[in-house]
Parts: structure tokens; C-alpha cells; sequence
């Protein structure tokens, strides 16, 4: 490519400061050094976890900063040392890496990198400490690695799975991130077996991709519970066959599933984050073989408590981090999955705006309007 | 047999009250009725179970009463229904049952069958609510449908494992309960790695039998914890090849484990009850690929509270009961690995004595000498 090695300007969505309209800037966007790769986004959606770090709440604040890490894109170069992609490969940048050395890839049981796991406090490459993102000279910092808001980013090698190219990007895209980790929370740890019943809490994003994933795995009910009834109707396009709103009833929502179901579901997924809703996906799992799966991220001060009998009762809880995929091992196998028409990707897009439009995009979001908006970057 | 259909007259063991030493009485057995089976039993021995509802603290007492679970003997007769065993069969009574029919005996999963689950409260057959074993017509209790301190005894064939001829009962007898449970709790269910790093949490009987079971499933180090010291140099017959004593630390048993282990251990298995030494068996697996296993049993107030990050780090937790083995399905398999030499009961039977000296046992056990006692019946 005739501008590998180069500084390349082009337009990027910047958040100068927290909770701040993102502005449309031209940014330079450096070469790819040793082990990195600069990447073309053709398209890219927002995930919560891009509001949760741009409202930055309760946190050290990281600006300016170019946020966005679900995407689709073509790798424009790479840096030295770069083999397992080249220039013009179909690719998504993931927020986690996977280096293939450490001790948790070389597990078959693990996708917590040492090298690459997710790191939101961190804006700049590991490989030097530096950002290759600027505006004037003064970096803008990234975000979790990707930064996926500007038509150019560069991102670790680790970080980017290569995919089967022709796979539509604008719908691939959304694998990036929310969608794969209550994919996998369903497929690869939960693993409901054909059949079963599964509860699946709370229904955002990750809650109806987990729905999805049980949906594939073959289980024949899928109880879908969460707080606003207006996501039910939605929720059956995913899979979701009973829905249970709290607020419809006057005892512990333990006891409706128990009641629903002859003493517990096979298999629970939470996708909340909230305490009360981990304990009660855990204790109403059925005893001798029900499998709960922590999913939603907690509050930092958040305390799981539960009588230890409900473990001796042969009850088995687990906790999943991005579905427990390997990025750059498992990603190509899902975009397959969606190939084959399996996974069915086009229910979660709700919305699609130009690049010029993101703002729109964090409007739907911060209102809990749709799944996901894909934002194109070429008009 | 000349005896079928007829009482049996014969020696037991009687616990007349609470906390006091058995009484050698003459005691009648009746003949088993429909789906039971009367069983001479030829061996028994003593386990922490017996001794903690004998000394019957905080508990409904249920006496006169015939303790004794872990056994082996030949059946001497059959009731009605009966199909699977016949007068001859070698057999190991279960405290715990598989009906067979129920969803948790059809569950690949779980061995909590719901007709024939552990129920310590209950002294008489489920058939018809009487009890089988008697002395001048009044009843004297079962005890977890087993009793087998008495020459003979009555039991549902949904507890009674049928096995080998040829292996020898007075060492097979102890699988009955204590030893399963804790192979079980490893091989089952922590199903540790080739090459792995477990820990083992207590260094009783079902402690050294997980530590075994984590043998056998080729783990490299098994790291032993217990208070108490003596423990150690009896553990390292049953692959313990490091040991913890928690007195010796001024730092949690986590930070040691962790720095022992890079991290933390690839299983735990905790064989305690104590629920200190539950979350410690849980907060010490490593990140990643982590299961612990809780086997002993909590007391009735005991909360289980860790910060749920320690799930979402993909760390497993979940529990045994019977450490996962169907009695009837699976324990004929056990008995045939120790025919094969590679599960080592010779190492767990530190004692024997005549059935006269029953009460010997029991103050072996309250003193915490040896690990299992086996009593001959015949002599």
C-alpha cells in the first residue's frame, strides 16, 4: 500500500472529556510498529462499555481519547515481526487479546491473556508506552486497545482476529464484544444441553445474545426475566419462550422459577451485573446438575453470598469473561456460525447511522433505545 | 436359604441414648419386604457420620438405634420386586440411594436420587414406615436405611451396590462412604489435569481419599493443608507432596497458595465444612481455568461470601455429595479400580478389631487416631 510506513490523516470521533459530545477531528494516525497492525474500520458499533468510560463515573479519567471497540476492517500494514495477518485481510479488533505464549492461551480452558487481557485504564501500545494517535503533535489516547472511532486505528497483533472475508463487515462487526460474550456465556460455558431450560437474566445486548446461544444449543425453554416488560417482545426473536417480570410478583424471583420449572432451571446466564440478580440465577439452578453463569460485571464493593448447601446440592458456579472465546482462535469459528446461518446476527441491529451521526448513537444508547447501531465510516 | 422369609435372631450393636457406648443385644431382623433386601454383612467400619449422630448435639434424637454405614456383605435374601440382586451377591450398603427412575438417577449429572437421597432423620424403611430390626417386638431405629452394625440387616436394593465376587470385603467395605466421597470429589469432579496443581483442604478421610483420587488422575503436586501437624507424614502415602499448616503463616492461607503456586492451584477440594476453608479453597484456584470443590459439610448458619470478580475471572466452584458416584451404577466401577491396584485402599485401614470391641472404634474416632477401623463380625 502506498501509504504503509506513513502518517496517515483521516477523520476520527474524538471525546476531548468525559461525558462531552464526541467531536469530528483529523487525526494523525502513525505506522504500526513491531508486533502492531493499522487497521481501515469500515464499520463499528457502540457497546455500553463505551458510555460506561466515556460518562467515566468512579473513575480516573483517561482524555482526550478516541473510544469504540466493536468493528469490522481491513488491515492496511502491518509492523515487523507481523505474520499471522498481512495488508487487505478482513479482520476484527477485540478489546482482549490472546498472545498464544502465556500460561491462561496455552490453557484450552482460559482466554485471559497475561499479556493482553483487557486493560481500560491503559491509553497508549504496550510495546512502548506511546500513543500512535494524534491530533498537532498531543496524543489522543486509546481505548482498551482498539479505539475503533476513526476510519484508521493501529492495534496489537494479539488483538486482532482475522476472519473469513467474505463475511459481511457491516454485520460481523457486532462480534467485536457484547454479542460474543453472552454468545459464548450460552455455547462454551453454560452449555445447555438439548432440551433444558435455561434462565437468562436481564435482556440487553448480552442477555439476548446469551438467549441466542441457548436458542442454538437446542434448549427448549428459555425464560427470559428482567425489569422492563418492553424488552419482552423483542427477546422472542432471540429464543426467549416465558418471560418473568420481578415487579409482577410478591415473592423472591428464586421461588416463581422454582415454581415454573418442577425446582430450578438446567442452566442460568446472568447478564445484569447486579448482586441480588447473581444470587438469585445461582440459587435456582436445579440441585444434581443446574449450572449458573456469571456474565454482568459488579459493582466494585458487590459481595456474593449464598449458603454453602446450595453448592453441596451439586450445584456448579461459574463466571465467563468475553464467552470464554479466544479472540484471534475462536472469532473466525463464529463468523462461520453466522455464515452458516446459524447465529442469527441481523436481529441485533436495530439502528445504522453515518460516522458524522455518532453522537446519535450514544443518544440511543444512554435511552436503552434498540441493540446495536452500526455506525459506517465511508459516508 | 433355610432363613428366607423367616425373623433373623442375631448380634447388633445398640445406641440406647445419645453419646453412650453401644450395648451388644440379641436383635430380630425381619424378612425384607417388597424392593429390600437383607444383607449378612461379614464387615463394617466406623465413619465421622455415625459418631456425629450418636453424640446427637443439636439434633432430633432418633434412638434406640443401629448405627453403621460403611460396609460389605452377601445377600442373604431377597423381598418382592427385587431383580438386580440375588441371595449370594457380594454388595456394599449405601447410606445414599439410586432409584433409577427419577430425574436425578436419568440425569448423567447427579446422584441425588429423590426417592432414595440421604435422610438422616428418618429410623424405618420408606416401604411401610416400620422398622425391620427389632428386640422383644420393640422397634429398634435404622439409621440411614444402612445399620450395618448387626450381622444382619435390612435395606432398599435401590442402596445396595452389587460388586465383584472376588474382591476382598474387608477392604471394599470402606467405599461404602467416606473413601467414595472423597476419590469421587476428584476424580469426578475436580477432574484434575495431568501434570496439575491441587490442593487438598483437611487431611481426614475423605481428604486423604481426595488427595488419592487426585493421584490417580496424575496430578504432580498435591498440597496438603490441615491444622493439624501430625497429618503430614500419613499424607504423603496418599500423594500429598507439599503441606500448609495454616498456624505456620501469619498471612492468609490464599497468599500462601498463591505464592507457592504462581497464582494459584489449578483445583482445590475442601474437605473441612469449615467455611473459612471454603472461600479459601475457592479465592486460591487459579484465574482462567480454576475449580474448587466443597465436599464437607457447612454448618446450618454458615454463609459462603466472596466478591463475584473472583467468579467472573472464570474460576469454577461447585459441590459433591457422595463425591458424584450413583451408588448402584458406579461403585461395582471403584471396586474394580482397586482390583486393578490403582486405587490403594490398604492405606486407609489403620485398624481392626472384633465386632465385641465396637466401642473402641468409636473412641479411636473422638480421639482422631488412624483412619479407618474396620470391625469383623465374625469374631
Amino acid at each position: 500500500m502506498a501509504t504503509a510506513g506513513q502518517v496517515i490523516k483521516c477523520k476520527a470521533a474524538v471525546a476531548w472529556e468525559a461525558g462531552k459530545p464526541l467531536s469530528m477531528e483529523e487525526v494523525d494516525v502513525a505506522p504500526p510498529q513491531a508486533m502492531e497492525v493499522r487497521i481501515k474500520i469500515l464499520f463499528t458499533s457502540l457497546c455500553h462499555t463505551d458510555v460506561y468510560f466515556w460518562e467515566a463515573k468512579d473513575q480516573t479519567p483517561v482524555f482526550p481519547r478516541i473510544f469504540g471497540h466493536e468493528a469490522g476492517g481491513i488491515v492496511e500494514s502491518v509492523g515487523e515481526g507481523v505474520t499471522d495477518v498481512a495488508p487487505g485481510d478482513h479482520v476484527l479488533p477485540v478489546f482482549t487479546g490472546e498472545c498464544k505464549e502465556c500460561a491462561h492461551c496455552k490453557s484450552a480452558e482460559s482466554n485471559m491473556c497475561d499479556l493482553l487481557r483487557i486493560n481500560t485504564d491503559r491509553g497508549v501500545m504496550i510495546g512502548d508506552g506511546k500513543s500512535r494517535l494524534s491530533i498537532n503533535g498531543k496524543p489522543i489516547y486509546h481505548f482498551v486497545g482498539t479505539s475503533t472511532f476513526s476510519e484508521y486505528t493501529v492495534m496489537h497483533v494479539g488483538c486482532v482476529a482475522k476472519i473469513n472475508p467474505e463475511a459481511p463487515l457491516d454485520k460481523v462487526c457486532v462480534l467485536s464484544c457484547g454479542i460474543s460474550t453472552g454468545l459464548g456465556a450460552s455455547i462454551n460455558v453454560a452449555k445447555p444441553p438439548k432440551g433444558s431450560t435455561v434462565a437468562i437474566f436481564g435482556l440487553g445486548a448480552v442477555g439476548l445474545a446469551a438467549a441466542e446461544g441457548a436458542r442454538i444449543a437446542g434448549a427448549s425453554r428459555i425464560i427470559g426475566i428482567d425489569l422492563n416488560a418492553n424488552r419482552f417482545e423483542e427477546a422472542r426473536k432471540f429464543g426467549c419462550t416465558e418471560f418473568v417480570n420481578p415487579k409482577d410478583h410478591n415473592k423472591p424471583v428464586q421461588e416463581v422459577l422454582a415454581e415454573m420449572t418442577n425446582g430450578g432451571v438446567d442452566r442460568s446466564v446472568e447478564c445484569t451485573g447486579n448482586i441480588n440478580a447473581m444470587i438469585q440465577a445461582f440459587e435456582r439452578v436445579h440441585d444434581g446438575w443446574g449450572v449458573a453463569v456469571l456474565v454482568g460485571v459488579p459493582h466494585k464493593d458487590a459481595e456474593f453470598k449464598t449458603h454453602p448447601m446450595n453448592f453441596l446440592n451439586e450445584r456448579t458456579l461459574k463466571g465467563t469473561f468475553f464467552g470464554n472465546f479466544k479472540p484471534r482462535t475462536d472469532l473466525p469459528n463464529v463468523v462461520e456460525l453466522y455464515m452458516k446461518k446459524e447465529l442469527e446476527l441481523e436481529k441485533f441491529i436495530t439502528h445504522t447511522i453515518s460516522f458524522a451521526e455518532i453522537n446519535k448513537a450514544f443518544d440511543l444508547m444512554v435511552k436503552g433505545e434498540g441493540i446495536r447501531c452500526i455506525i459506517r465510516m465511508d459516508n
